[in-house]
């Protein structure tokens, strides 16, 4: 009854899927892992509470027998081999966004799940699984405010490490706000712009902060601020804007201090903190489908493509200055049809 | 590694637990269950992804070999049975609240426990585990706003059965706030008042809305409205009032949605809505405790017994009109003993 | 066509209601002065556009044919006398709270104004023109909420002057909610209690904070808190609870600054930046009021005699350690009669 | 010592203003008016407490002798006639927005007051007034939330008359944010581009809604959502980001609601419910200004053609879909140079 499950790549978040299936979640244990660094998937795997095998390999993970399911936390460029071998494998797979680092790989991903004739592969957007925005769904979806016209977004990181590149901003921070616009308007993403404020004093060589513009396929408008340096929190903010009324995400904080001339609420400090009940229902809910043998009910192979190919196209946006990039997609396969 | 757990109890909050332990916590297993009503047990064990025994009554269950811990879900009434046997067989127990339905049944807990020398119950006052009560709970102890004075508390229902009584009104609503003030002030309630303001026209027989006024043993002085046929939601407040400012609970909706001339936030429909996290955490906490051979870390024998003889005292209170009624508190075993 | 306003009192409230009627109201005009300090009086005329003339006595400005209505700021001993001469000579009067110092002096006043046979006297109970209060009034007026049943207040300063007594937390501070209370409810205030908690230890001598608890004539139970070093700000709080729903004042910071960790709105720094808007609402519809020969509409007579009453009563209970002392007021005249 | 003041044009908003000069503010008295219905001005000159003369044009007005100072408030295309004619005659004027309809006429008013040799002007923005924008203001000056760099605006009304155009939507409703940015970023706006969305189904034949993205001269970006038949009520929002933080328009709901499973604050019903006040004090301070024989320091003639220069740009953006419209202005006149 228990998902055993085979794990590769045991860095940061490898490590806190583990630690989630191990100690938080229900039906699920993680059985075998690997990773580059074979000593720290030693590590990882020893203190658990029964440990877990290590394999030299990716592909051992996937096809060892004891591994009913696969988890990807890899470095991006390793995505598409190991998505394809479980899905060869005829094994469901957990994908740490990106699918992969190219379009053509993500393509190619498609092509084999196509292949294979049923879904297997979910991808790693754990905003879907939100309160906030699944509320906010819920409140699109029930025409309450009307047809959502417009969105505004902000993706505010208190600050990114020092390899983070102009490229990260929008394939690793935007690519939240792609996904989740796809999800809330149900509909593809036609063209992208990118605006560029002046830069923060804290932007070093980023283009810092930027605004990454959106059309969907039905028209619809979404502007997504992008500030990776702000400081004074991690800030996620949407507000849909339809034909009658908005709807928003409200804040998160859980209690408001009077103090010192102001009434304030918390900003979360990071996105652990932000997403971490998200990352729980995400996970939780792959396992349970799974262990009841359906096919995955979350983002799939076709939304990691799909978000790649705009992201590919707001990085050429990023160097055309406001210039308006169009998104083009291939046909649906009929395997990504909507229910 | 698997807590294998036994449930007294298959009503409402039981299969809910039951529920909880087997489909979104980590670590444990229900193994056992009982029920008064047999053939409820026999339906709630079948449908467990790996059936659990049925045995006919909780002390089967406390003696059940497979059984590492037991969960009571009972009706009051049979708690001190089953409590009292657990620490008997040396088995973890985790009692939904009330501990006991008297003070003196607490006690005789109370006495079991300590002449077993070691601590092995946990009440069920999940709202310790509330993100909001904890974030609360950090600003008071950092010193932030001062010493705290007061308290201002407010726990609405939307509506309650036909058969909840005034009684239930202390003992099953107020005894929440009772608890989290204990907490929160990290003190005993000295005393008691119950202030009757105008019915409300949904009251039926109940003196509905009420004001419990506790006052701690520094002189804090908690009023706690409880409003139980309020209808607009579940909304659960609480403001701290200290010498130099002050900490509330934040509204919870995930959302605010703008339309017909208001902004609005959502108010939860029920205790489970608001509650649902404590829960899981209260609950996986308690499961890691027990795995980790740990003595439990949350509310125990003498909170439940506590806030049994505040509920008593309110009870009298209830019935004279404003009067201050004092709570008389044994002094607090070594077992028990602060940290 | 413009009033002509003789003003009693130049002191603090005196010269921000000179100021208010000079340089910020519409149809008026400050040509008498006078003060127990006849210099502050030379002071505050002497700068006006159209200086004003000094008097030695505030008879003298109740006398003087130029004025048309009179404003009295002078200190609450003398306010009886300045009331009943101005009644006396047909003018109109605004009188700041409290109407008279005792309630058998405000009864006095009644008296006098009765004998007249018209209603000439304003109170200057400042809330009932506040935006918050007038729109919590309109949502309990149309039932929205249901039937009030309870109301919390509370009223925060972030300090008082040393000179400022325990007679002064009632008389001065809980005075404008006695008022707000039976203005929002419609009815009489029928008995108080004070409860008393551990003090802050910026109390010095004064009993702070503590708790007024009203109980109006339907049995309404509201409960006020009054904190009086509360540091953080000028902080006015009300929530009426309903049948049905709630009503309470919103936070009045006109932005929210996201810095350091947190969603900040600022709370007001006094009662001036507080309550602006509302004595100048008050004071031009007083205005208007004289201009147009009309009795004012405004607190009158009758809610000063009643609050006064009221902190009577509450005077008593603060000696009185929680019990409830009944309040008792004779027949309302008809000259008070609600419309 | 009281202003006197002509009033060419007695149409809505020329008659708020008259009853705002009459009726709520202090030192100024409406003497003089006409309106091209000669009839309509006959009517509201009539009602005042003193009645205005009614003379033939605005011609007159300005030279009345017994006008001290000039509001216009008549059609746009006339605005120009009559501030200049007030420059001439050397009497302070206050113009409704726009300064006048065309670019080249704001810059013939300029060219007036510069050969006049003194500022005479001032422009109808009267959001600088409203305590929301003035806190923004003060955050940001202050420092505190770093540089700015984005800010995010909304404009949505409710509808619009019949009439409206998509014209107007850049000249009589994004003009507010034209002209706010200009303040509280203290620089020009350098180019501007217009973003359209799918239509709202109440858009009729109007291009609602749509986005207006203005650069400011050191390249920050403001994007202004204008929706002008959103329906839930008339909601201006305001977010500046800057390096460090932002800072945000609260709500102006004076009331919150808990009603129906939601927590409500209230959305104004229309521009006169949300700037009621800043009209007021615009006003003011400017009847103030004039008393005191200083110069305006509210918005002047640069103001409002700097507002114009940018508004042509905004419907050349609006034809050329999203491309961007650089915005040239000429060189500031000493006349106008900051302080």
């Amino acid at each position: 009854m228990t998902v055993r499950i085979g794990v590769i790549g045991t860095g940061m978040i490898g490590q806190d899927h583990i630690r989630r299936l191990t100690h938080a979640l229900a039906g699920a244990r993680v059985v075998t892992v690997t990773d580059v660094d074979g000593a720290r998937a030693e590590e990882v795997a020893a203190v658990l509470p029964v440990p877990a095998r290590v394999v030299p390999t990716g592909r051992d993970v996937v096809t060892d027998p004891d591994v009913d399911a696969v988890l990807v936390a890899s470095w991006g460029g390793s995505h598409e081999e190991y998505v394809i071998a479980s899905i060869e494998a005829g094994k469901q797979v957990f994908c740490e966004k990106p699918l992969a680092d190219t379009a053509a790989a993500c393509r190619r991903i498609i092509d084999a799940e196509t292949a294979a004739g049923r879904r297997l592969v979910q991808v790693g957007f754990m905003r879907r699984y939100d309160a906030g925005y699944r509320a906010m769904k819920a409140v699109v979806d029930s025409g309450r405010i009307g047809a959502p016209l417009i969105m505004h977004c902000a993706h505010r990181n208190p600050s990114v490490p020092g390899h983070y590149t102009r490229e990260n901003a929008i394939n690793d921070t935007a690519v939240h706000e792609v996904d989740i616009v796809r999800w809330l308007f149900d509909e593809e993403i036609a063209a992208v712009r990118v605006l560029v404020p002046r830069a923060s004093r804290h932007a070093g060589e980023l283009q810092d902060p930027l605004i990454l513009v959106m059309e969907t396929a039905s028209g619809a408008i979404v502007d997504d601020e992008i500030s990776v340096n702000i400081r004074y929190g991690y800030d996620i903010r949407g507000e849909i804007v339809g034909e009658d009324g908005t709807v928003a995400l409200a804040d998160t904080g859980p209690v408001v201090v009077r103090r010192d001339g102001t009434s304030a609420g918390q900003v979360p400090a990071d996105w652990r903190e932000r997403f971490a009940r998200a990352y729980d229902v995400e996970l939780q809910e792959w396992v349970d489908g799974v262990a009841a043998g359906v096919a995955p009910t979350g983002p799939g192979s076709w939304d990691g493509f799909a978000a790649q190919v705009v992201c590919d196209a707001g990085l050429v946006a990023l160097t055309e200055g406001g210039g308006r990039v169009p998104v083009t997609l291939p046909e649906r396969p009929d395997l990504y049809a909507k229910p």
